[in-house]
């Protein structure tokens, strides 16, 4: 593994999983590999849990981090060739990929989509323009499309939660007042139909999801019906992806309540946060003991320290 | 200790002032304590001192730091239960303080006091929030009403320079055009009623403390009446306790002066920093030899090692 | 060297030039000299190259890094003598570079030109007030009048590619819309007329540098002509230093192009970036094999580390 963009950077997702419930139990073992080691992490948006779960697991590791917040410690980046740069983007990714490839081992990035426009977001353009300048291992924090670490995070949570050899997991959409990005249920999908469970997604309609993600998992409008006998419940909001970006509805009768996660089969309640309390998920589902959230954004450093490993150990 | 959140924390507040004047002396003796060990420092407000000091005293220690701006690395953090989060919080303090506790071995928070709601900022809901929800040591960096690493210092500085057994020692309020919170002079009352000092209190009319931080104090509304025979003056604007918040007066005859120095027993001027000159305290008195400012400031990293220290020992 | 305010600070630049290529060789060599050791990185603007590679040479030498952004992670600071603090400055620099210079080792400062009051920014006040006050050595991170650890990454990139003992390289001016400070082509100049090399700046009228910089480097408003025999071309856009601050022209046809740059003798061509692609030069030139910029910026990282393993030396 060179790069950590999407799946189809892993070669094989089993012994990723593993190698993350190893680092969890054997944290500061590879100190030695991080060692003048740096991994620079450029935040064109917010962040908390991976911000700080990949600082800590570079630190893990033995390594050097340094942050950057693009538009605040530094200025904007213009991401298109061959323009004018006459606007408010004071260099170029051609430029900043580069520069920062020759400071940094290897490089984070987390850069949202914009949802104004749907191929332009499903281009990948800040990811694939950082892959084709930097020259040193990128690593995705969350892109317009894809939220590999955290898709790693939920296998790992799965494999430590599962209680049956093939579990059913349902993914279902969560009402929410402001377009949120694809990139985390996207992801989910994309990584729960390479390991061994039965993938349901539950939304309204008009909430389908691109199908080269959602791949042979059962769709339905029917969330009541998705959660019946679910070993795990993965909530989530997201904004239309066929009227792109848009806010269709905020049906209530979609939130997560106990009643629900009464249909499932004993299920356990997912979430890759920040989650906004009694609108997507009540309080009882959340202060449950049914509730994983917070083992899963535990496992965030796992998922990320596993990740950093075996790019050091491939550098 | 476990916490450190306010005095009622330290055991043995002595041992915590020898403490820092044996760290001060050899600042990294103690690295092997603090091997692995991370610490996140969270801010919901500015800071300099508080910033520079603590990030190096945990360095001092050996330790890792993560430091979060809440609201521009990250977004908002909801504190109050049971409330439908539809507004501008993303996300709840139940799950951001777990999972920054889950990623850190001790958290350090500043949030100041919002000045509206007198019972609000009393409750100390920052404070008790993360220590009810992180399951890791809190540590202080000033909350709404009390700041235990400044007061800390402030015993670590007398303690230095005092030449009685017994030092007079008087907090005087310092005219400011903005409301400022009482977090500093509460938590120096507090303090200073711990140890071995005469403690008198000044201020104009409506600017009275909580009594519970008063406590026997000897409170009075002549200034220059207070500072004669004094061994420290101690200066500090805050807004009004008992006109929640507001600026009751900025009467210019309630700055320090040289003239005011020099009624007391060669004392010396402390303040907490940072400091308005020529509007609170005088260049003379600031540039003065009698002044410790920036003696003060300095023993921040000496008080802030002895507390990462002692919670180090008790993880 | 005790600070590295400016190229007066730098007693053997030849030797600082072979420290650098030394420590680009062997990064990690020295860092014992390091231990224990903190820089502060203070910065009143924005930052990319400066803040990384500054960061990434402290840690190559075994260092401790504390980042701050003023009035961002703090407020702002006042700098000049006597005011009466009574508006937005929180704090005075006496007092900030004091406490700062308490808890570092040595202190990095950026802070640019306001293009206002050109006596004001030519009296360097923020780098003058905090190498009067920190008590510890100041490194300039660029300043209002210069960027010295950019001039010593282009001497160390000149040395590395110039293939003639005593090259022709020339300073030009290029198109650019908003008010840029004088302080790299300044600081260019003043290090240029230290070295073997054949100075020629070339501008549009009304564009002329302050002449204790340009020193007896030529001047020559034809920049075609300039260009003839050049070995390396250094594009920068600066303000008017006479009609101070102001943007005279933005005449298109003094952008760096492939045409320009053929004029040369297989000229060279140097940026400090950032720089905007297609308005300042073009495309072709910054990606084709004669464009050093990304060299010349992966030279940050070895001029800081050559200058602080310098001021370490001399701690």
């Amino acid at each position: 593994m060179t790069n950590f963009i999407s799946l189809s950077d892993v070669t094989d997702l089993n012994a990723l999983i593993q190698e993350g419930l190893s680092v969890k139990k054997n944290p500061f073992a590879d100190q030695a590999l991080g060692k003048n080691k740096t991994i620079g992490l450029i935040f064109f948006n917010s962040s908390l849990r991976t911000r700080l779960s990949t600082q800590k697991a570079a630190q893990n590791l033995g390594m050097n981090v340094m942050i950057m917040n693009v538009g605040q410690d530094s200025w904007g980046l213009e991401m298109e060739e061959g323009t004018v740069m006459n606007a408010d983007k004071a260099e170029h990714v051609k430029e900043a990929a580069a520069v920062i490839g020759r400071y940094c081992d290897m490089i984070g990035i987390r850069a949202f989509a914009e949802l104004k426009d749907r191929e332009k977001d499903y281009r990948e353009q800040v990811m694939t323009q950082f892959q084709k300048y930097a020259g040193v291992p990128i690593v995705n924090l969350e892109s317009a499309t894809r939220h590999p670490l955290q898709s790693l995070a939920d296998c790992i949570t799965i494999e430590e939660f599962k209680v049956k050899r093939r579990p059913k997991v349902v993914l279902t959409w969560l009402p929410h007042f402001k377009p949120l990005p694809q990139a985390v249920a996207n992801s989910f999908c994309e990584w729960m139909n390479r390991i061994d469970v039965d993938l349901v997604v539950t939304h309204p309609e008009g909430y389908e999801l691109a199908p080269a993600f959602v791949g042979n998992a059962c769709v339905t409008h029917n969330q009541e019906e998705a959660f019946e006998g679910a070993d795990f419940i993965y909530g989530k909001n997201w904004s239309s992806y066929t009227h792109y970006g848009q806010v269709l509805t905020q049906d209530p009768s979609w939130m997560m309540t106990m009643e629900k996660l009464q249909l499932t089969d004993n299920g356990k309640f997912m979430h890759c946060l920040p989650v906004r309390r009694n609108m997507k998920v009540t309080d009882e589902v959340l202060d449950s003991p049914q509730s994983l959230v917070i083992e899963q954004a535990a496992n965030r450093e796992w998922s990320a320290q596993a990740v950093l490993k075996t790019i050091l150990t491939n550098l």
